[in-house]
Order: C-alpha cells, then structure tokens, then sequence
C-alpha cells in the first residue's frame, strides 16, 4: 500500500466539493484511447495506489472503490490494502457495474463527474442515459489532478521521425487524399484523428512517447482543404518538420486543438465515437458532428505491398532470434537456474542482433507451467519462475522492427509432458491449423471464421476466452483493428493485404497454459462463379514443436499443413545458419 | 398478361388523385409479416398480374415499375407483357432500390403512400428517413383495394382447432404466465402479438386459413392482466370458445384491434418492430410503444419434451414415407414417364399412408437435373421435367403432422454421374456432417458455426448464397426463428431444445442443385470448467445415398458420423419394413 493514497482521495474529495459534485469517476485511459498511456495520464495508479493495467476508481464524498477484471484481483486486493478502498471485482456475479452501484448509492440531484477528455463519447453516453434514468447528473469536469497532483510527470516529449517512403510504401500526402476522397463518399467536410496510431500512420511519422507503441502524442484534424497536425512542436526537427510541409501538413500546438475544433469552420467532422473522446466531441457544434466508423483504421488496416516486403523482412529477423531462443532454452534450463525473465532478456539480446530491431512490441509473456495458465501473466522482479526440464513453457512476444511488427507464440516443451497436456497442445494447434487453412468469400468477417480455431477445444468441452486474432501494425501498434477473429460480432470485413493473427489458446488454472500464434495475411485464392475468394497465408517463421502431437488427435490435412509450413520455414531461415544451428534448425523443421 | 392490369393501375390512379398522392407502394405482405398470405392480402398480383411470391410494385401517376429478384425476373417478364410495367431487377448492379428510384423519380413535397398495415415499422421507418431527406413526404394511406378490387376474397374463415395440452406440452394459461414474467423482465405491461405462429403458439389454436402454415388470421393483446385474441368469432367452435376461456383468453373481432390499441390503457406495449405492421404501432400513444424483440419468438422456439416426442414421432412417419419414395423412384425412372410433380403426388400419397400427416409444411421442390440449381425451382404443369436415368434428383420437402412439422432434403442419384457432381455432392454432405457433429459452448450463436458448412465449398471456390438452417415449428411453420445459421449476423442463441434445420447446398446453373437437409435439435453436451456446452442431434430419420461420394474428399470423421446416423436411421425405421423392402432400407443404410 502507498501511504499517501488516503490524502490524495482527501485531496480529490476537496475539489469534488469545491464543483458540487457527489461522485468522481477515474479511469485509466488517455485522450486517444491508447492501449498504453504515457505516464501524466496514469491518473487512476496516482489516486489508488493500484498500478494494474485496467482499472477504474469510483471516488464519492464518503467512500472509494476500485474495479477491476479478474486478472488483477490479487494484485488490487494487496495495493488497496489499508488505503480506504474497497475492491470491486469486476466479472463476479455479486459485483455491480460501476453505473448500477451510482445508481444504488446516488439520490436524484447528485452529480457524476469525469474527466471528459479521457472518456470516449459511447462511454459518456452510456452512462449519461443510465443515470438520467434515476435523475443523477453526469458532467464532465475539466482534469482535476492538473492541479492535485504534485510532481505529475509532464507529457511525454518523444522525438518524431519520419518513416522513409521506401519503408512506408506511399507518401503522406498520397494518404491524405486517399482520406479525402473516402470522407466525400461518406459525405463529409472533415474528420477529427484521436487514435495515435492512425496519427501515425496517415503522417508517416514514427515516435517514442508511449512504451512499445511507436507514436507521437497529437490529434490531426483533416478536412477536404487542409491537414493540420496538432503537436508538441519541442518533438520535431526542422526536418521533419520540413517533410511534413512537402507533404501539405500544418503543424500546430498540441494544445491549439480545442480552440480549432470550437472554430472548426466547415459544414461537418466525422468522429469515432468508441474512439473520440467526449470533450473533443463535445468542443465541435453539435449540428457538425457526424459520428462514424474510422475510415483510417479501414485504411491502415490493409497493407500495401512495400508494408508486406517490410513484414517478411521483421519475420525474418524474429525467425532468426527465435530459433537462437529454442536452440539456447533447453540445454539451459537442463543446466539448470533459468528463470521466466532470463527467457525474456535472451530472446531480447538475439533479436538485437539484427540492426532493424527497435525495441519490443509489448511486454514479454515467457510463463513457466501454471503460469501461463494465468493469461496476462507478465513475469516480474516478484514473480519469476525457475524453469524446470519438464512441462510447457508459453511465450508471447513481438518485436518493433522499422520495416514491421511482428507478433508470434510458441508453446514449448522443456521435458516431458502429461498426456493430458500433449492433448491438450494438439487441439490448440490442430484448430490453429483449421483456421490457417481457411479460404473465404469476400464479405466474410472474422467472427464466421472464429470456430475453426476452436472447434476441437469446443468436442473436449473446452475453450478459451480471448479473441482468436487481432490486425497487426506496421512498425506501429501490435493490436490494431477494425478487423478482428473473435466469439463477438466483429463486422469489419476480412480483405487481402489486412495483417490478422492466429492464436487459439487453452489455460486451465493451477495446471497449464497453451498458446500458438503465427501472424499472418490476406490474400487472393480464387475468381470464379461463386465470387471471390481469399486465404489466409502465415507471415511468422518459426518451428512449432511437433513432439508433444497426439496422432489420433490431429488430421492428415493439418500433418500436411504443418510438413509445408516448416518446409518454407527452413527454405527461408537456413540461409541464416550453419554447423551445429543449422542441423538444429533442420530437425525442428523435420516433417512429421 | 393479365388484359385487366391498366385498367386496374388506372384505377389506382384514381385513388392516388384523390388523396394527393404522387405514388403508391404495393407490397407483397400482410398485417402479420407472413411468409404464405391469405388470398385478400394478394394486393399486388391484382394490380400486376404478377403472382411470384416475392415482389414490390410501384404506381405513379405516369408509371407502373414491379421491382421482384432474379428467381422470377424470368417469369415477371412473360407476365407483366404488355401490361406497361417496367420490371425493375431487384438484385441487378444497375437496378435502382425502391426508396433510391422514388427519390430519384419524384419532386420534393411529392408524398408516397403505402398501406401502413401491410408495412412493418422497420420498412416505413427506413423509407421515410430516406424519402424526407429528398423533402418527399411519406404516408400511411387505408388499403385502397378495399374500394378498387371487385370481387376481392373476403378474409379466409378457416375453423380453428384448438392443439391438446398432451401434444402441446404445456397449457396456453402456462404460456401466457410466462410471457407475463417475460414481459415484467423487459419491465413493460403489455405486448401486441402480430405474428401468427405467436398467436397460435401461446393460445394452443391450429387454424386452416393459410396455405402450409396451420395458422388462424388474429391478433393478440397480452397484458400482465388479461389476454385479449382478435379472431373473426365465426372460426371458432363453442368447444373451442370454450376452451380459451378456460385458459384465461377473452375473445374480440379480429377488426377490434384497432380500437383497443387506441384506448390502450397500461402504460407501455412491447411491439417488434421488424414484424408488427406501422399502422398497429402507430395506433397506440407514441409514448407507450416500446420496441423490442418477441419474447415469444424466443419462448416458442424452445421445445418441450411433449413437442420433442412429437417431432420424433412425425420424423418416423416421413422417414418411413421417404424410404416408400426412394424404394419407388429408381425402378420408376427407368420404365419410363415420371415426371417432376409425380414425385410430389406419389410422396404425398406415401405420407397420407399416416393417420397425424395433415399435409404439406411447403410446396414440394421436386428439381431434376439443371433445374434443381434454380434454388426456389418448384415443378408445375408447364414446366415438369421428365426424370431419366442420370445426374441427380434434388428433393426438398415436408410435411404437418399434428404432432409436429418436417423439413428435409435429399439429393438422389438417378443413374451415372459426372466427377464434377460427384465431388460437388461429396463436399456439400461432408460440411452438413460438419456442422451436425458442432458442439459449442452456451452463448454460440449460428452465424459462429455457419462456416463449419461450408468450409469444404469454400476451399473449391464454391458457395450457396442461401442460409443454413432455421428453426423449425411444432405443427406450425416450417420456418421460423428467432435464431438461424447464416452468414449474416443472426444474434439469436442456439440453446437446447431449439430445432433447426441444416441444409448445405451447391447450385451450378445449367448443370445440377445439390442440397442435403436434415432437421436437427440442440441437446445438451457437456458441463465443465469452460462452462455448458451444445450438441446437435438430428431429429430426421432417412438414408443418405452414400454411393456418389468420393473417398479422397471425405474425412474419416465424417464417415464415422455417417456410418452412426445410418445405423440408428435403420434401428428406428426398420420396425416398418419387412421382406424386399426391408432389404432396400439395410442396402440404403450400410456402412462406408
């Protein structure tokens, strides 16, 4: 517990009263509904004491609460322990929404108040209407820990590079009118960029202000006349700054982007409103919001053909640091004194050897045996497995290459393996394969897809509760939509050149965990008299185990499947290694 | 061509100028949104001389357009002849939508009017929104054939029959209690039961007044309350008048309707508003009207065990009928002159073989050769293709037995097939195997497990452009929901007890039509630490042919399932046959 935490939830509750307002909501998001937030932003860690990931504290003049998923229980339980806080457990059945429990404990007339700069629109109005219902008013305040929060780190200032256009495969002001035209199909004069990512992308512009993320802290706000990029001007050189002038972008401070959009001159914006954040929304004339689905993200989401060199370019290089990882693990941890971080600090110190890497592309998940049941588990200076010659080692990881992102996991064996474990791992794979082998009709999304992966799991009763895969950026954000593989209903349609990753899993508590996960493309498969079909192609180069595969458990089609893939997996990698490593290389690519 | 429509178009005219109105939509529904409607409700054959099942026509005051798909532009063409239609084909690249010619066509402060009762909210909701954008006005005028159509048939006066507590299962006072609790969880007081299969689900009513579906024209106010069915009195017998009061259910004129959605007198009524018909929404206070999806559609979808007996009972009598068929075909074929319909007459005749069959659930799709790849292809007398000893019969059909309705399809070889049929008909069976064998945890939906159908075409570049499978009524329609599987999302959990069909198919114009379909039922499967899981159990009993199928393309899986289905097929059937035919089912049923 942080001693101080009590003072600070005093100190909000302080400036609650000063504004009228019975309830404050902290969540942990920024203005750009960023996956990682730069640390000025981490408000809700600041004022709870409870540094998990996802999070939201809910302050009223009498109490404090803290709800969060199942995944960080154990961890809020300790960091909440004797600061005030009650630990809500988000996902049990006994737990109220945070928007039933103001409900319940608010009256009529009282207010809830949130920072509405880090707030999307969907949320705000959501729970705008949920409260109106019991006569509670939401507002939104302007950030109160500007002024609470003693020693607040100040927004990161990254330095911005340009992304040559050799590596991105199309300039920025190609880009830009390619938006503008698909902003007049849609019908309107302009559109508001949060996300970070997109910033990124329609800029070609590459930065160093959040942690595995490679994106610059900005809006851009683009219209059918104009392009202005809203930025800490401290985060660019003259050069790029003269890049973005030959590309017809007007740079702007980051802050300026409120007047702009309170003066914002043309008939319409368009606007995400599961993305934009409420304030932004809210700046704009009500009448010249027209909220819609990011054209940008459908954009970016589809790579062109230089992007698709520069991937397999990245794939090489983590094929190489990956068979360098297996070729070290097993002789180490047969030695004996390897624990999960040295896995981590290895495979790191492999993939430096290519002079592309540029850090990773999230944190490491390297979780010995029942570890990697627990499927957030990030290892940690506390919690740090000794790894031992028998069971499953699960590692997920991706690195930043400036040509690509990259994405893979393993699962592998250090010794030997219970049966239930080698059925498990050959159902895992085996709907791996099903869904690697798909073709589709174009208007297929990932949702229809989704069963392939898990059908086998589902025959054994068994499942796993994340996603299947998730779009992949280019030298960018390692999770990027719109598409996505999933249970949910995901409508954005699957396309050639779309990045998606294939990653069934299965965890079962205080025994194992299971994960494969190749990153892979679209691409055409056929034309013909039912349409056009794609297919699915791996871009990830890498052995997958093949000594755990219950025979009986596994198709010809997938053996066969499996035989092709490490075949082009040894073509391209072998020329990378020889002698003993290449022998190595040889056997886990052998044909089962 | 019909020589009365331009007088009748004419008259129309007449009507339209004497209300101010620019143009006229005649749809091709009823007050109910059903499927087959009553003969009255034939509004658009009258004005078009058009009477395919689907199709919307337009009257201007200079212009007469019959929008209807590519399965009947064939036959809409030869009938609107002369008539001064323009055919508009729905479906066609370059044929306008209804709403896109109207704003295309009309001036703003034109109005378009439509008979609000045959029109659910959804439609008119969509069609004002994009006409006022134009400054078209849209209206809801009284059904104008009231006046113009002499000889009119008047409402069908069919008896209604009120369904045993013993084959239905439970009471109409039980169903009724649990749409109340229903209804109070949705935390409304009232709903309006548009739908016929609803109306007679929740009454326990079977009724004669359309073709195929057992249904009685009503409607039905449920209110926490009392239970109020609009039915013209006449269809009811004392013992039947008897019986719903019994039940709790009071009686009113079917026309009563209107004026008790007027004085509705509980503050809120559920209505769904992609089946209740505008007019009936729009009868009650604005205020009142919550839009929501039927919790009856939900409730009725579910069987119960009584109703699954039945189902199983009525599978036995078409299965016995089928193998009656199928022992008849061959033999038949080859000595020369059966025809299409003789297929239908002679299975209908195997099916009266049983005292509960009741007739035919839909018009026999009896398609042989390249016919059976136009997918809504029915025999009649002028088009009836003689069968020969080759190439493939498809067969889809069903019948209404009082204890439960049957939807199945087979496709039948004559004699010598191509290698392309013989593949085409291998990967159609092996995805309906596929997707028999799903299991599927609790919150699987079926647009999720569509693919596992068609994953096999996909991989040829082939594909059907029709649904999976529907739920299936329990002596009432052959189709109903609310869950599907199908490409498109179909929210609706599939959860025990529902049936539905599975039917896979393949349609190479000027070739063949492959379709194979067996009812199913979902049935509980396994209960664990992922939570509950799903199976499907087919309910239809009758041989597939397994003589075109190519072993290469078939999965050992598959083949189990097969040889599994076949052996319980001949244990329930074989109990029926005796001697040669005896012998015929044993060679239809052997292993593979």
């Amino acid at each position: 517990m942080d001693k101080n935490i009590p003072e600070r939830v005093e100190s909000l509750r302080g400036y609650m009263r000063a504004h009228g307002y019975s309830a404050f909501v902290v969540v942990s998001s920024d203005p750009h509904s960023s996956e990682y937030v730069a640390d000025c932003w981490k408000s809700r860690e600041w004022v709870s004491g409870f540094d998990g990931s996802a999070g939201t504290a809910v302050i009223t003049l009498d109490k404090a609460l803290l709800w969060t998923d199942s995944r960080y229980w154990l961890a809020a339980d300790k960091a909440l322990e004797g600061t005030g806080y009650t630990l809500m457990k988000d996902g049990d059945r006994e737990t109220p929404s945070i928007v039933e429990w103001l409900r319940a404990n608010l009256n009529a007339g009282d207010v809830v108040a949130v920072d509405g700069t880090v707030c999307s629109v969907v949320e705000a109005d959501a729970w705008s209407a949920s409260l109106a219902a019991k006569g509670i008013k939401f507002d939104f305040a302007k950030d109160p820990f500007e002024e609470l929060w003693e020693g607040r780190p100040s927004l990161p200032l990254g330095k911005a590079e340009i992304m040559p256009e050799d590596v991105a495969g199309e300039s920025a002001q190609s880009k830009i009118a390619r938006l503008r035209l698909a902003l007049k199909a849609e019908e309107v004069e302009g559109m508001l960029v949060t996300m970070l990512d997109e910033v990124a992308w329609l800029t070609n512009l590459r930065g160093n202000d959040v942690e595995y993320n490679p994106v610059v802290v900005s809006y851009m706000l683009v219209t059918l006349d104009d392009a202005v990029l809203y930025v800490d001007e401290r985060k660019l050189t003259d050069e790029v700054r003269g890049c973005l002038d030959a590309q017809g972008i007007t740079v702007a401070g980051y802050g300026d982007v409120w007047q702009a959009l309170k003066e914002y001159g043309k008939g319409t914006v368009l606007m995400q409103p599961s993305r934009c954040n409420a304030a932004a929304a809210k700046s704009v004339a009500k009448e010249k919001v027209v909220f819609r689905d990011s054209p940008v993200a459908k954009m970016k989401a589809v790579k062109n053909e230089v992007e698709i060199e520069g991937f397999e370019r990245a794939m090489l290089a983590e094929g190489v640091a990956m068979v360098n990882l297996l070729h070290w693990l097993k002789p180490a941890v047969e030695a004996g004194g390897v624990r999960e971080l040295d896995v981590d600090s290895k495979l790191t110190e492999f993939r430096s050897d290519d002079h592309l890497f540029r850090g990773l592309s999230f944190a490491t998940i390297a979780a010995y045996g029942e570890n990697a049941a627990i499927v957030h588990y990030e290892p940690n200076e506390k919690e740090n497995a000794l790894l031992k010659p028998e069971g499953f080692l699960l590692l997920d990881c991706g690195g930043q290459y400036s040509c690509g992102t990259t994405d893979i996991t393993r699962t592998i064996p250090l010794g030997p393996l219970t049966q239930e474990q080698r059925e498990d791992y050959t159902r895992v794979l085996r709907g791996h394969i099903s869904l690697a082998m798909a073709k589709f009709p174009h208007g297929t999304c990932g949702t229809q897809l989704d069963v392939l992966a898990r059908q086998w799991l589902w025959q054994a009763g068994d499942n796993y509760l994340h996603g299947t895969g998730h779009g992949v950026g280019h030298f960018l954000n390692v999770h990027e939509g719109p598409h996505q593989i999933r249970m949910n209903n995901m409508p954005a349609l699957l396309v050639p050149g779309m990045t998606v990753t294939n990653e069934p899993g299965l965890y079962k508590a205080g025994r194992h965990g299971i994960r494969i996960e190749n990153t892979m493309i679209v691409t055409p498969y056929r034309e013909g008299e039912f349409g056009t079909f794609y297919a699915l192609e791996p871009l990830t180069l890498c052995p997958i185990d093949t000594t755990p595969i219950v025979p009986g458990l596994f198709g010809d089609a997938e053996r066969a499947y499996l035989n092709d893939y490490h075949r082009v997996v040894f073509e391209k990698l072998s020329p990378f290694f020889e002698g003993e490593m290449l022998e190595f290389l040889e056997k886990a690519c052998a044909p089962i």
